[in-house]
């Protein structure tokens, strides 16, 4: 992937009496060294993030991702985003997007270690070809995240819900599923409930019913979820929150995972048991999630 | 904290061919821009790190966590790194620190984003004044981790006894301690038994025996309890690994935190229940640990 546009934010210039943030925002070149060996991202994955999918030049859903960035912030006992400074920032970085489909990622980062403030930056790239995720779908493995569903009640500080910057285990997760000869992963609950996937949101069809798990259940409220529960809603199917067995995989009429850059990729199988594709019905969610959304 | 020196390795140039390493180690400014905004160190917490304490320019332990570096790899499905390369590394380092107390810090990066190899960087800094500590004591709280004791067993994806960058949950434990009045914590399983500190070993005295938990209960193996294990064997003491259920932690008649460079901190409180210090033991603890080890 070759990185296309990147600049820092300096956080600690924002305040609500400035309207024109552009001095705050300075580019740089994604490819030079532009961060210290002191960062807290790098040293401790202390930090939070977004990817906001951009689709000619269109960031995605910005407002709910900027919104994601606060909550996961306050989870973290991070200073607050100032929503306006970063709403510039997207802007300016989404300006540098090539016609197509595009990632922007936002960081923000506890900063140097003792250092008084946070360090931030956004940059831009372009999104893998995920056609064929989209078309032919994707095989997942359910893998235990080693805590029960009463874990994210009981301990704030494991995070969960907040979309910090330690991933190594999603990405250990991916590792495993592919060591499997699967694509994805699906992470379960000790006591037998459907939580995520390491990096997207699992959506199940019963009929005309779509259900996701609740998201105070351990697991990130996905925006790409929440913008098809409309879209669905919109077209007049029921939507629902739910706790959901591991077995409701299986049982289910379609599943998919969804996400901000690869959108709905349909489950051709869960665990080496077949799921069935209805391949127009999900590029009909694809069309709508491709489509400029605020 | 002044970072004091720094270098990056290029493990790229390893091979076992050479003996010198010199021209694959490049000194930097650590206060300066050295990682691009493509590092998965930063964007995912994806990487190893190794803390080693120094006293009077000599690294403590060099070997052990090398070996624990090598350990962490092999679970993250790193490249194994070269370790003649960074112990060359670390003596370069090591130079650079002032008599007294020091910090060197191992980084191995999965690298820069599609990059071919990983990145690597090693850092020095003075230590922190941990004299409070290792006198006075600390208080801690007892956090529950989430898990079961069960769940290292059943999901090495969780990465349970690697010591990845991803840290952001260790942090918030040590935040939610802060909050609560106490100066640390200590992680327990989701069925009641004791694990590690966020930074640290937990190492419990009864009588003329020394425990410490299991280290394949899903914590890293302390060097520094390894070493102090070795030590008290030497004076004549019981030591042991064992299942310890969370009263241990009251019932023991000394309890410290263990680490590389707090060294040996004894534990006043758990929970607001007081502990007795052994001020005089814990002094002797610590001149073992200051002494040179390798």
């Amino acid at each position: 992937m070759a990185w296309r546009y990147a600049l820092v934010i300096d956080p600690a210039a924002a305040d609500d009496a400035r309207t024109d943030f552009a001095d705050t925002l300075t580019e740089i070149d994604p490819a030079a060294p532009a961060l210290s060996v002191g960062e807290l991202s790098t040293q401790r994955g202390d930090g939070i993030f977004e990817s906001i999918g951009v689709v000619d030049g269109h960031p995605q859903e910005m407002n709910a991702h900027l919104e994601r960035l606060a909550h996961s912030a306050r989870l973290c006992d991070l200073p607050a985003p100032h929503l306006e400074q970063w709403r510039q920032a997207i802007a300016q970085v989404a300006d540098a997007a090539e016609p197509g489909e595009s990632v922007i990622k936002l960081i923000l980062s506890r900063g140097v270690e003792h250092g008084p403030t946070p360090t931030a930056w956004v940059t831009l790239a372009p999104a893998p070809d995920n056609t064929r995720a989209r078309e032919r779908g994707i095989r997942v493995v359910t893998l235990d995240r080693g805590m029960d569903s009463g874990a994210p009640a009981r301990a704030p500080w494991l995070l969960l819900g907040a979309k910090t910057l330690s991933y190594a285990v999603n990405m250990a997760a991916i590792r495993e599923a592919k060591r499997r000869g699967a694509d994805d992963a699906v992470f379960v609950t000790s006591d037998g409930f459907v939580l995520e996937g390491p990096t997207s949101s699992v959506l199940l069809r019963f009929g005309d019913r779509f259900v996701t798990p609740e998201p105070g259940s351990g697991i990130l409220h996905g925006t790409t979820q929440v913008s098809l529960f409309d879209h669905l809603a919109e077209r007049g199917f029921a939507t629902a929150y739910e706790e959901l067995p591991v077995a409701a995989l299986t049982e289910a009429d379609a599943a998919w995972l969804v996400s901000s850059v690869r959108l709905a990729a349909p489950i051709s199988a869960i665990d080496d048991r077949g799921l069935p594709i209805d391949a127009e019905f999900t590029a009909s969610l694809n069309r709508y999630l491709l489509s400029p959304r605020d």
